[in-house]
């Protein structure tokens, strides 16, 4: 039997990949996303999808409703940027930036994986391709994994600790996608758009998808996904 | 105007007395609960009704379905434990452990005191009549703190750190009470017990009851809560 591992599920074409390198080291993945009042529900059937097409133990979605404290274009009413350049994309933090979102996430994580006896938990944060999201740099990583390592019964009883895994922090978004099309991941399952169209379709306009169609045109691979026509 | 705090209020004595402290020392309070799928919901009811006493500036509480991974007492389908000497409540990490809870709960609190523009988060947490849970010690406050800096946008930007205040950390149960009682907490309105009758009774058996209990006797106060006969 091999070691059981959480992995954070977004559907979005870190995690998913994420996902993949966690199956490729022989983990038993226990797959978690979360419907905190995002915008759309989209991303959790695209969640399912990936969850399924890897064939995890388990698939939870926990129900979290971040919009009783708002602060986000994700989760409150503020408009999503579009059209931005790079260097607009690249500096300072963004409005679609959810408050304490990663902290949140990994701690649910950490009960879950505290219950199923998974020392690993598997992130797919990015130091590079981050858009200046502070709880994507590895010093906050280090910083929750000895937090984490205190808060449960493991690290009262002197057992083995909880370790945070995160596999795509030192990649580009190209080398990401590079690494998910070799190990099987299905991009037209995933989904990055911050704000769809009703009928589903990635507006291509956002932060979130120019860097999404910029690291396909780097990779020099196709986007499975349509969007609009300019 | 005073300075903002987020007071997580479970509704209980601790909690209650915590919150009391907070507006003692001038903050504007800002209190969270949370409806995490445990047994009975009365500790909720409670909770608003001492942000009421005290007149927080808002109170919010999130819904969370911790059931979704389960594994203690307090959210699964596990017995809570009765009638333990102190000896037995005293050893090992009992089974109403909520996996992760505290770093569950501050991480929340982390993320609306973000969205606020609070620097501080006050937490009921006691080191000394804390039923060997591994997130209420001291070593576990300081990394998440540390953690929570490096988390947020003002950890990023340079501005004022994210403080987590314990005030309770080094009280005993007794003392606890004594400060709750000076400070008008209207014990009445709390709730401690993890098992209560159908009738909403407290069951004056489990831990959190016999530990209560013990406290006011220590005190030489009495608790204006009602118990079933012996």
């Amino acid at each position: 039997m091999g070691l059981k591992a959480v992995v954070l599920l977004s559907g979005g074409i870190d995690s998913s990949t994420t996902l993949a390198i966690a199956k490729k080291k022989g983990f038993l993945v226990y797959s978690m996303s979360f419907d905190y009042g995002q915008r759309h529900a989209l991303e959790l059937e695209k969640a399912r999808s990936i969850a399924d097409l890897f064939k995890v133990e388990k698939h939870i979605v926990i129900k979290l409703n971040l919009r009783a404290f708002g602060g986000s274009a994700l989760t409150d009413n503020i408009p999503v940027p579009k059209d931005r350049n790079e260097e607009a994309i690249s500096q300072g933090i963004p409005v679609t930036y959810v408050p304490a979102r990663n902290t949140i996430f990994l701690s649910l994580a950490l009960g879950w994986a505290e219950t199923l006896q998974a020392e690993n938990i598997f992130l797919g944060v990015n130091a590079i391709d981050y858009s200046g999201y502070p709880d994507c740099r590895p010093e906050y990583i280090k910083a929750f994994q000895k937090m984490a390592s205190l808060a449960t019964k493991a690290g009262v009883e002197g057992k083995a600790k909880i370790k945070i895994q995160t596999p795509l922090i030192n990649l580009t978004k190209a080398e990401i996608i590079k690494k998910g099309a070799e190990l099987g991941v299905d991009f037209g399952l995933t989904h990055s758009c911050y704000d769809p169209l009703a009928s589903g379709m990635s507006c291509g306009k956002c932060d979130s998808c120019l860097l999404r169609l910029k690291g396909f045109n780097m990779a020099n691979l196709k986007d499975p996904l349509e969007y609009p026509a300019k």
